[in-house]
This record gives C-alpha cells, sequence and structure tokens, in this order.
C-alpha cells in the first residue's frame, strides 16, 4: 500500500564541456513510484559524490555507461527502507544502496544492503571510511599495489576520501615512511598533526617533483594515485627499483578538454621495473570481510580517523560535487539528504 | 705464459647527441693484458650489439652504468678461451661473457660461462636465442606479462631478436591471436609466412592504433613493447580489460633529445584495469634453466625459427649497432669477430 508521494532529484541537464557547473544539473521534484515486486522504496538519509562521477558525465565509452541526459544521476547512498515488496526487507532497516542523488529511491531488493546503524557512529561511515572509499584505499594499497611493511609510501589527493583512509592503513601496516600531497596547507597540517603521515605538502607550493624528493630522500616505494599528470611523473621519478603504483584516479585530467601528456618520463619504468596498475574498486568486492574485519576494528579502537565534509539538503548537490573535484572540501564528501533524528547512529 | 699480442677494440670516442655517427666510435689497436688470477683469455668469436647499449652511451644515471669516454664498450659475446688461470677453464672451451666489442677479452673466471658449442646449429645462438635475448621474451612473456594460453597478444619491434621469439613462444604457449608490427613490407611478410604470426603490419603504413585495431578487433590481452611512443599509445587503445603490458623496450625514444609526450590515453589504464611494468632481464636470471629448458627444446625440435644478421670484422661493429638502432637489420644482430673453422657450432 502506498501513498501519493512527490521527491526531488537532481538531473543530468547538459554534458559538461571541462569543467560542470551549476547548469550542468537540475533539481526537479517528481512523482514517487511505488516499488515494484520485490522492491523497496527508501528515503535517502545521506549520498556520496565521487570523482568517478565526472567521467559518467561523458558521452563515452567507459567501464561504467554514462549518465543518460535528463535522468536522474545515480551513486551511493544510504537510505531507511519505509515500504518493502521484498522478503529480505522490513520498514525501518537501514540500507545501502546505488541510488544517490534523489530523495526517495525505488531499489531492487538484491541492490540493498542492509547495514547495522548502532554499530558505527554516523550512518555517512558506510559511505566512506567503512564504504566503497575505504575498501579502494584498503584493497588498492594491500593488493593492487603490493604494500609491505617498511615501503615508504606516497599518496597524492590525500586529504581525500581515499588518499586519508590509504595512508593511515599504511602506517597501521608497518610503513617506513608516508607521505602526502594536498592542495592546502590546512589540509597539510591536518595529515601531519591529526593523521600521522610522516611528511605532507602543498603540491600547489612548487613543483611536485622537487617536493615529492624532498620528503622522501630514499625514494618511494609505493604510490596510490588519485591525481595523475604531474604527480605521477613526479612518483615515477622517486620511485625506487620495483617500484609499485595502484593508479586509483587521475582527478587532475578529469575536467582537461585536452589528452595528457604526462608522464614524459615513462621509459624509466623499464630501468626501474616499475608497475604501474590501474583499478576499479568493483573488481576487489571479495575483500570487503577483511576490510569490514580490519578497518572496521581499528575505527571502533579509535586508531583509524576520517573526517567529513557534509552539506544539507538535496539541493546542495551539484555545489558539493562541484567543490569536490575542485579539491575544496576537507574529508570524504557528503550530502545529508534528509536527516532522520529518531534513528541512531546520525 | 703468454706471448706479446696486440688486438682491435671499438671505443666510445664521444656521448651521441641523438643518434649516433661513425664518429661516436673509435677502432683502436690495443696491446692485450695477461689474464691475472682466476682470469681467463678468450679470443671473441661473436658479438652482440643490442638496443639497451645505447642507453649507457648517455652520462646519466641508469640501471647500468655509463660507458667510459676512450675506453672498450661492453656486451655479450662468445669467445674461445687460449689461456686460462682459472681453476673452473681449460684452453679450447668456449665461453659466454659481457666483454664483447674487442678481439681479445680478459675475463674473471667467473664471469665466464662454458657453453656446449656442439649442442647448437652455430655458437651465436647463445647470443640470441638461446640467449639474453631469448630469456628476455620468456621471462617477459610468461612472468611480467604474465601471459596465459587464449590470450591475444601484440609484440612491437617484432621482427627484432627479441620480439620475434616472444610471437613464437606465445604461438607454442597457445595464445588466441599474436599480432606483431614491424618497420618493412618483407619483415611482415617473414613475421606471417615464416613465422606463424596470426597478423601483423608495418608501422610505417599508417596510424599504428588503427593498424592494431584492424589486426585485433576482439582487442589485445597482452602487450610487449619493444617500442613504446605511438605502439604504447595504441596497445592501451585496444586493451581488454586486466589487459598486461610489458615494457620491455622504447626504442623509439632512445635517440630522442627530448622526452617523450605519448600515451596520452594513460588514464585509460584505470577503467580497464592495466598493468604495465617495466622489466630488465637481468632480474630473471632464475628462469633461465626453464628457458633453456624449453625453448632449447623447441629450437632442436625445430619448432622455433630464429635469424641472425651477422657482418663481419671488428670493424663492422659502429655500423651493425647503427643499423640495428635504424631497424635496418632483419633478425638478431651479431658481428662474427673473428671466426674459427676449426671450432664446431659455427
Amino acid at each position: 500500500m502506498s501513498t501519493h508521494r512527490t521527491g526531488r532529484e537532481v538531473r543530468l541537464a547538459a554534458r559538461p564541456q571541462g569543467w560542470p557547473t551549476e547548469e550542468t544539473f537540475d533539481v526537479v521534484e517528481v512523482e514517487v513510484a511505488d516499488p515494484g515486486p520485490g522492491q523497496v522504496l527508501v528515503r535517502n538519509l545521506f549520498m556520496s559524490v565521487d570523482p568517478y562521477m565526472r567521467g559518467r558525465m561523458n558521452d563515452a565509452k567507459s567501464y561504467l555507461p554514462p549518465f543518460a541526459l535528463d535522468a536522474a544521476m545515480e551513486g551511493g547512498a544510504v537510505g531507511e527502507v519505509i515500504e518493502s515488496n521484498s522478503p529480505d526487507h522490513k520498514v525501518g532497516d537501514v540500507v545501502l544502496h546505488g541510488l544517490g542523488w534523489r530523495e526517495y529511491a525505488v531499489v531492487d531488493g538484491k541492490q540493498a544492503r542492509v547495514v547495522d546503524p548502532t554499530a558505527v557512529p554516523s550512518l555517512s561511515v558506510y559511505l566512506g571510511v567503512l564504504g566503497m572509499t575505504g575498501l579502494t584505499a584498503y584493497a588498492g594499497l594491500l593488493d593492487v599495489a603490493e604494500f609491505k611493511a617498511g615501503d615508504t609510501v606516497f599518496v597524492s589527493g590525500a586529504a581525500g576520501a581515499v588518499g586519508n583512509e590509504v595512508g593511515q592503513i599504511a602506517k597501521l601496516k608497518g610503513a617506513k615512511r608516508v607521505i602526502g600531497s594536498a592542495g592546502s596547507a590546512e589540509k597539510v597540517k591536518h595529515l601531519i598533526d591529526d593523521l600521522g603521515f610522516d611528511a605532507a605538502f602543498n603540491y600547489k607550493d612548487g613543483p611536485v617533483a622537487e617536493q615529492l624528493a624532498a620528503a622522501a630522500p630514499e625514494g618511494i616505494d609505493v604510490y596510490f594515485d588519485n591525481v595523475g599528470g604531474e604527480h605521477l611523473e613526479a612518483a615515477i621519478e622517486s620511485f625506487n627499483v620495483h617500484g609499485r603504483a595502484a593508479i586509483c584516479g587521475m582527478i587532475s585530467m578529469y575536467n582537461s578538454t585536452e589528452p595528457s601528456a604526462a608522464p614524459r618520463n615513462l621509459a624509466t619504468v623499464i630501468g626501474k621495473r616499475l608497475t604501474l596498475r590501474g583499478m576499479l574498486v568493483g573488481d576487489h568486492a571479495r575483500r570487503m570481510p577483511d576490510f569490514i574485519a580490519e578497518v572496521g576494528g581499528w575505527l571502533r579502537e579509535g586508531k583509524i580517523k576520517y573526517r567529513e565534509d557534509v552539506t544539507d539538503g538535496l539541493e546542495s548537490t551539484p555545489e558539493a560535487f562541484i567543490g569536490m573535484l575542485e579539491g575544496r572540501n576537507f574529508g570524504k564528501q557528503l550530502v545529508r539528504v534528509s536527516p532522520d533524528p529518531t534513528l541512531p547512529g546520525q
């Protein structure tokens, strides 16, 4: 049984050339459909905005289909089940699913994973430190870059959602030295003072290669790349032999209308026998149990810190997304779509 | 006991800017030293010229020290022991060692590996198909690129010493399809007609990306890179998900005075989860027994073919080296330093 209900959603109004703007999006009020057989109706509480979404705004063949024009965008969200036609869900369940960018979502039961709101300080962590963001950091560092204790690790975008967790996991796993780059003095200070990075620098202060060489006088063994471009070139320069890069993102290039020319020193991969390996977190779902056990434990013990940058209301989503691409956020960028003070863990 | 003896050697007379020329080298007659304790005196029979030597002609930090100015160059050679102060060598032994570019070499016994002249059709194969060249192909394909049966393999520089063996090993190991690129119609014909490549193209005939896409309509899984530049960019474009590149050489860039700008599509490594891995054969010495057993067996059975381009006389070495860099050779480029018709296997 359903009542007539409307809710807002954020649509892709135009494909951006270069940077997205407010005109890229439309916030529209729509009729909320009734859930069909096996489906649940979810009221979204938190949603995530992530760099990879920029790629899906282009009309280009990629690992995920492009977002459709004049339709709601998609992305990770946590919400409360308010109607259920699924045998695995009851009203009141809190679920993690992939239909963010809207206030209400009709989700197939199989795509809605029930999470425990009482096990976490905030439901938002299921979108960040204990969600796909965290799994990206965990699997990227341990499996893709084959980190081992004693390695010196460099992370770009280190104050970002993935980057800060990479650095913290590396420290907890016995890194010799962890170096981060970020885009402001405040973020650099946070990395060193709050998160235990051994060194950090503001990439806007000078050439990345020079700042990295100064921060890593004995070279680096692992590079976790969120940025691409000049950062990757600098990492190749600083790599010790048999260095390994997990290429997770190239945010420096997502809004570029020109193909990137860097790194110009790629021939160095031969002499140093480097490995550069691209990753998508979707390949690493089997590591979720290890990740939840290990990082969830650290989270409960207070050994891993996280920071969130939360804006309020669905209408704030375009600005939150653009700000995240520009690096204006400080911590995992989230939108509180619709708070519910009666639920624990918010 | 030694007799007074002189011999010629090829010295590095000047560090080339860009392409080496005849002026880069000096051929000089020198006094041959007596072998010291533990050393042997070797009369070189064959020597190898290889692309990696170009890198050592620059005064730049690399995985191998630069060649010294006004001193003899170095490189793989096969020769006959004519004096021995080493307990492991006797006069008449044929040895493989690293002091080519000269008619006579004084070699530490530990650096001179005795080989069997009766087990091979020519001693030269110890410098090519059954030597470091072949081990590069074997370990690069199987270990670095993690080839598995059913893969489609693309090899650049496919008519070259390493490239042709990569393609043949891939076929013998169950590749679905093997594609090669080379620099002349004659080489392309040889790859298909003589070596069993499924497809091949002349990279001078048009854009590599277009020719590769046409030759590999279902994409490639492994790329063995001898060339770099445009070829690597094309391979990234044609890769299927989880594709793997062994980066063995970037001959297109060795004589460049500018850093290379390619590949411009490096961000693709993320979406396709590609692995690009540099290699040096020196890391793979432990695979030598497997390689000798397997490829030596194929060689005896006539299942693997090889082609050599041999010039005569030490004085021909500079021209042979430059021609090899320009791709004028057809097959493994060697110099017959000093033939000995009394030895078998020549």
